[in-house]
């Protein structure tokens, strides 16, 4: 099953992905539901009513708007650890997001209005959202933690990434990390993602193409690891890594301005796309 | 004016400090209370009732237990920056905590069952809460937006913040950074806490102490230049950095084990007091 935030009359409703429609569920959020133990399938069947609108006219939200929170993994593929020089650490390199960095499908990644800022670099990602919540998980009962998959276009500043020895900044501006536009269940897709084509667009043209069977630590790897340290609650999401090609590493650089499309597909999750803007101050 | 977030009950309480009691407002949360911007003076005037507690038989809670952003302070004191081999960065250096590491006054900071980890590492700092968000803060209208003050100590597990390039897991085991007791408004302290003595002692010994004169990027400044990047809400946490003398930069390293007990105290603030315990696990 596919679901779909998306905001209505100022209300933020969920619904069910019927094709090119969504069939509304109601004023309820996947983290309130997930928070609650709520079986997300049997809720549909149970509540979806009859309303149906095309998903075209929609403003959409990210399928959580506020995670409890986003664990990104950085470095997660050799040649894109090569390339950004980096020796591949043993070990998943973890950095957080917090919620007023994410951005809808649909919506413009924003390129913030501060001097040091040449565009938004582009890194796209499949997103594990947790189900079950636990800590010291094992390698074996992991994916029955994953309620679904989603995608992310972590967005990052490289100027700032770099300014001190923590990337968090520059992985935190406001509407840089673009993040749906479905949650898709886990029963959908093969076990752990694993065997996917993940692919980047930027105008059109294939930035990056890597399948997810080369990710250093896969799924279930990533979710018993940090688990280790940190107690996963159900609402987490997992951002699993990026593959080479990004547009710092390249010469000349590769960086979005305002008007540029970025596009960040997986087989079988689907198709995140956002436009670039330019931040506007009042 | 002084709170105090309790459990009582099973329930998490709210009471406003006098002396070594704590007055009763109820079953709410500050971060409840931030979020709807509620002034929290004119609150507990208004529904402070006639029930007070003794604080000593008290089980605390941080006085934010679900933050919206727990946004750390890295190298912000430059003789820990130079006891830590970094160079000093003219940016501050973050990373973010989440609330799943917290854990209040009182309560054990955890060393966790891990392999790699001899002792939790100490870090005495001062976290300011933000009373009114905003983006773009000017620096001058910076500390209109910090609603009060408290202690926070940064545990941290050394072996795993430098496993790779980014701190994130080492600074985020479960139950490592304690924060509390009181929220302290800001009206009680000094402009942005300046000149105040923050001491950290473990086991009555001092091993950290400074002015808060010495931070490089001082509470006006890191809220203005993070809201260049991050819009900051009512509730955000920013826990403001640590002076040198940390435990993993001594020959030989100093790490608490489980008995010791840490304190962080800052005049005018309290004290913030923890007891070192092994993980158990199940």
């Amino acid at each position: 099953m596919r679901f779909i935030s998306f905001e209505k009359n100022g209300r933020s409703m969920l619904g069910v992905r019927e094709g090119e429609h969504v069939r509304v569920i109601g004023e309820v959020s996947l983290e309130a539901l997930l928070t609650q133990g709520v079986d997300l399938t049997a809720y549909a069947r149970a509540h979806a009513g009859d309303e149906r609108l095309a998903i075209d006219g929609l403003k959409l939200l990210p399928p959580l708007s506020r995670p409890s929170k986003i664990i990104c993994v950085g470095l997660n593929f050799a040649d894109h650890t090569s390339e950004s020089n980096y020796q591949q650490p043993d070990y998943p390199t973890l950095f957080f997001r917090v919620a007023t960095s994410l951005v809808a499908h649909g919506q413009p990644i924003v390129r913030p209005a501060v001097e040091d800022c040449d565009g938004v670099d582009y890194e796209g990602e499949i997103a594990v959202v947790i189900g079950r919540g636990g800590r010291h998980i094992r390698l074996e009962d992991a994916l029955s933690h994953v309620v679904g998959y989603s995608l992310f276009n972590d967005g990052s500043i490289r100027e700032y990434q770099f300014k001190t020895p923590q990337w968090t900044v520059g992985k935190n501006f406001d509407a840089t990390g673009a993040f749906g536009p479905d949650l898709v269940t886990a029963d959908e897709l093969p076990p752990g993602v694993e065997g996917l084509r993940l692919e980047t667009r930027l105008n059109g043209q294939v930035v990056q193409s890597a399948s997810t069977d080369e990710m250093v630590f896969n799924v279930a790897s990533l979710i018993s690891i940090i688990s280790e340290a940190i107690t996963l609650e159900p609402g987490d999401v997992i951002v699993s890594g990026t593959p080479s090609g990004i547009g710092w590493a390249r010469q000349p650089k590769l960086l979005m301005k305002a008007g540029d499309v970025c596009e960040v597909s997986v087989e079988k999750i689907g198709t995140l796309r956002n436009v670039i803007a330019d931040e506007v101050v009042l």
